[in-house]
């Protein structure tokens, strides 16, 4: 489970919030990887969050599903400075399209080995 | 944008509902393709049914996201004979891990081209 465990948000039950992001990026870095690990490395730091689980296909589209408390905690971090700056960048430079929803977690499951 | 355009789900102003579906797939295929194949061709034909957004890496870790109109339709598409099916072979043999969770969308957004 080592491999594949931290892939999972480890949520507590719910209600919570998810913000699903769904993105075509445009072709090259253009320092993409660099900010992506940077949302990373910060976003577990904000009040409120509860984790993200992320893929992306080679050819560019990709998910993301973020975890939070509540609406508030989604604010904090839509408002949070370095991650303004990446969303200005992203629309200007990195996603050729996207779609981000928010939505309120009511119930969850896992298997076989979820919990 | 037609290259991309069929990546992303055609969904009304919200509400509607989320079925978020993270998982690890375990080595081989053991039908897992067909089946995913043949669920993407009959999920549309299902009642409330909105769209779906798919990404899975190659170390077998994907999110998938089916859109749907209320709790009804994601009744009705749990208990679909062949989709249930699926989801017990799923338990027995395709994913060493899975996390459902069923969210209400409140907001959706879209850029730059989104909408």
């Amino acid at each position: 489970m080592a491999s594949s465990g931290s892939r999972f948000a480890d949520c507590p039950p719910p209600p919570y919030y998810a913000v699903i992001f769904a993105s075509q990026r445009n072709p090259g870095d253009n320092g993409y990887g660099a900010a992506a690990q940077r949302m990373i490395e910060i976003a577990p730091g904000m009040p409120g969050y509860l984790g993200v689980e992320t893929a992306r296909v080679p050819d560019g589209f990709g998910i993301t599903v973020c975890y939070w408390k509540d609406e508030a905690s989604i604010r904090g971090w839509k408002a949070q400075a370095e991650h303004h700056a990446a969303q200005e960048q992203g629309k200007a430079e990195w996603y050729e399209r996207y779609e981000l929803k928010v939505a309120k977690v009511e119930r969850a499951y896992g298997g076989p080995q979820g919990r």
